[in-house]
């Protein structure tokens, strides 16, 4: 049986943040994960990504490129939205914006334990002074 | 002739910055170098980095873990340091600040040509507050 690569498991996870499939996250999510050094487990991890959705009607993660390196995955995400109202602090409030999140991934048994996220707050802060 | 990894010369890159030892800046990163979206070329490279040693004199770049996979090399920097005054836009003012960088390079012939970076900005704003 061939393997199924991180990556080709990654952009599964991908397409079901965009299909917002909460009912399969736990294929890809493990029990225990932690965020940005947070055990949210895959409860509190559900709960971030149904939020982030409820704020930004308009979400969708567009990997820019990812980077396979076992047990690890990195990926430079874009996204291209609109948040309603305050989005990391900012007011936002309905305009359209577009930043990047460096991101990188810890897998074991095919699913992800550890994520480190950094969104760059600094591009928005910026698009809002225009 | 055993080819030296990606990862090793990003070590040696790393060591480099540490050392400020700029005359060397130009072993690792291409004339032509890419900085977020800007074309700064080594000299306006060199420019940033040393502004940032003037800025943030205990400065030191602390990989917590590297991902290889050729071309591309992806890093989670930490930095444990005390900018003077301005940093990010934030008044830190010679506050002792623990933040992280999410960063990716694209090399070409053992040379840097694009980096993608993201610093958590809102770490730094969170030890502000405190």
């Amino acid at each position: 049986m061939k393997e199924i690569s991180l990556r080709n498991i990654y952009q599964q996870y991908i397409d079901c943040l965009n299909l917002q499939d909460w009912a399969s996250l736990g294929t890809f999510v493990d029990d225990s994960v932690v965020h940005n050094g947070q055990r949210f487990g895959l409860s509190g991890y559900k709960t971030m990504l149904e939020r982030d959705f409820a704020e930004i009607p308009d979400l969708k993660f567009a990997p820019e490129f990812v980077l396979e390196s076992p047990p690890f995955i990195g990926c430079r995400l874009m996204f291209n939205c609109t948040p309603k109202s305050q989005f990391l602090g900012l007011s936002v409030n309905g305009r359209h914006v577009r930043f990047s999140e460096n991101v990188f991934y810890h897998f074991r048994d095919a699913r992800i334990v550890e994520v480190w996220s950094v969104i760059d707050k600094q591009a928005i802060e910026a698009q809002l002074r225009d």
